[in-house]
């Protein structure tokens, strides 16, 4: 017996480990990138080396994530929406790491699949590399795994890791925020990387591949021009050329950031909001796009539950003093006001009002 | 219709990763560790933030990788096995980035499931937790998915990120092995976490439980004190406290390191090898320990294919040259030689010889 004959196809990984080597050095090369600082070494040793930009010390910032069950359309659509995955999943760590202030640096991703497959797996590598060179940031190694009998046929789970940089002094982790600072929601155009699994059950998927890719090629009611499928697996945008900038040239305006993530607006603004602080949001206060409001009104979702569940529209939040309002609405073109936050004394109170 | 109609439990995922944040923090602290380097906040922010030790300019070194499908032993086993699946995904990382000559600075981890089980889940931190400590890195964050629909009830993924630290001028990378070069090799006690899928099926597990069960309760032949189940879960190593201080205390006396991973010697040996070198190992100057024996018995596995999919009893490779190799063997106790480099003009030949 072989290891092939178990279901372990050493030779199709390696090799596509060796395609994601090559396809790594065109986009990032092996030598130094962005000042004096880079990848320092090709992808196939056992770890890979990057050098840290020299200069004055710095604070690494990492972070781990997923795409979640948006993984399920891929499976379901194929095609481009493999490299929607590797995009999603960068940009997905891109935006954690900036709620500190971080410039990217590196990044490695987890990829683990029942039966390797070529082509969804390329989509895939294509994707991250695209999203890696979008946001300055080097692909510098990974783990791609085959895992007979634990995926379905068709089906993987891909996981991120990026490791960023940002100075000691100028860590943003919202222990500045302060009652009064404005509120300001950058859009998401979409669901992003989360609530995928109420999305799908809203939409009735049911496994049978024909019954559910027929149901994804539905138009979207109230934005008939788009079916459903396109609006679910609309990407989760790297926030990154946007906030970035601000954030880093100067270093006051910027009091906390947000990234929409699992757990909405609910949970995770009141990761940047002190004891005896609480959000105010108004949700009439930005256009919600037309896929939630159909998901939320199939679905018949509880108003709190929406904001929990589902981004609803906003992205990224981005803290300021009403005086620099105008400037960071100035400097970060389709955020809106969303809400300020508030002295609320009571320490077991609702952090975030008016999500119903 | 609600997130939690859904499978997702968005509170169950919340309050788990609440207990890695609070025994994270027993185990390392948020403030500084080994010398002015350490942890520089808690668990909870969009990204973990270390802060690099002061000093000379140094490389990073990243890994990324799973235990692969010795997670299923885990799920039929339970219990402690969970918490083993936790060490051997930090001792994985771990061993991948010494190979390079880097000491360990931080970990985060990937642990994605169909429904959240609160023991499987904190058996594996444990494991994380107690692995990071004895290895001397901090357990700075990590993602948490519930996914349903992607994994069959009580089975999760996980994948584990490592960042250690080294200097740029004792990067091992294996540049300077040379024909000639001792191979020591260190006992890996068992499969490590490679070769499962083939162990799985010559073992005959069928995917009944009960049955399951059964068979890895029954006695391993040619150690009869042991249960094929224990032999199979034995833990993968960390060689970190053997070899690291070989390698950072004495600069020349360690030429190039292997891990044994996917692809066993035959394909890992080589990536320390340059063109026109081979390895030259002989089989016969080990013990190969009784689960390996079994496997390769009751299989009929090829010999070649031995060496690809298991590393039959060698976990780890420290090649020196002849007048070190005292000193070597002195401190790797346990170390044998199990080969030695050659010259072998020939650049399409295999380059590992010796294993059938």
């Amino acid at each position: 017996m072989t290891y092939r004959d178990a279901g372990v196809d050493i030779d199709a990984t390696s090799s596509a480990v060796g395609r994601v080597a090559e396809r790594a050095r065109a986009a990032f090369g092996a030598t130094p990138a962005g000042g004096d600082g880079g990848p320092a070494a090709e992808i196939g040793h056992f770890g890979g080396l990057y050098r840290i930009p020299s200069g004055p010390d710095r604070l690494l910032v990492a972070s781990a994530d997923g795409v979640g069950t948006k993984l399920k359309l891929a499976f379901l659509l194929g095609g481009d929406a493999h490299e929607r995955m590797g995009r999603d999943l960068v940009n997905h760590c891109v935006n954690d790491i900036l709620t500190l202030g971080a410039r990217p640096l590196f990044f490695l991703d987890y990829f683990s699949t029942g039966a390797f497959d070529r082509d969804a797996f390329d989509g895939f590598v294509s994707g991250l590399v695209a999203s890696c060179q979008d946001n300055g940031l080097a692909l510098i190694g990974g783990e791609t795994a085959e895992m007979p009998g634990m995926y379905a046929p068709g089906e993987y789970d891909a996981a991120g890791f990026i490791v960023g940089e940002v100075a000691p002094d100028r860590v943003i982790d919202g222990s500045d925020v302060r009652a009064g600072d404005v509120l300001l929601g950058l859009p998401s155009g979409g669901l992003q990387t989360n609530g995928f699994s109420l999305a799908r059950r809203i939409a009735g998927l049911s496994g049978d591949l024909d019954a559910d890719r027929s149901r994804l090629a539905e138009p979207l009611p109230g934005d008939e021009g788009r079916t459903i499928g396109a609006a679910l697996l609309a990407g989760h945008a790297s926030f990154r050329s946007a906030v970035g900038p601000l954030a880093e040239s100067d270093g006051t305006i910027v009091r906390g950031m947000v990234h929409v993530t699992g757990g909405g607006l609910v949970d995770n603004v009141p990761r940047i909001l002190a004891d005896g602080l609480a959000a105010e949001i108004d949700p009439t206060s930005w256009p919600v796009p037309p896929i939630f409001t159909w998901l939320v009104t199939a679905g018949d979702v509880p108003v709190r539950e929406r904001f929990r569940a589902f981004n609803m529209g906003i992205g990224f939040v981005v803290a300021v003093r009403p005086e620099d309002e105008a400037a960071a609405r100035g400097a970060l073109p389709g955020s809106l006001p969303i809400g300020r936050v508030v002295r609320r004394p009571d320490r077991d109170a609702e952090q975030v009002l008016g999500l119903g």
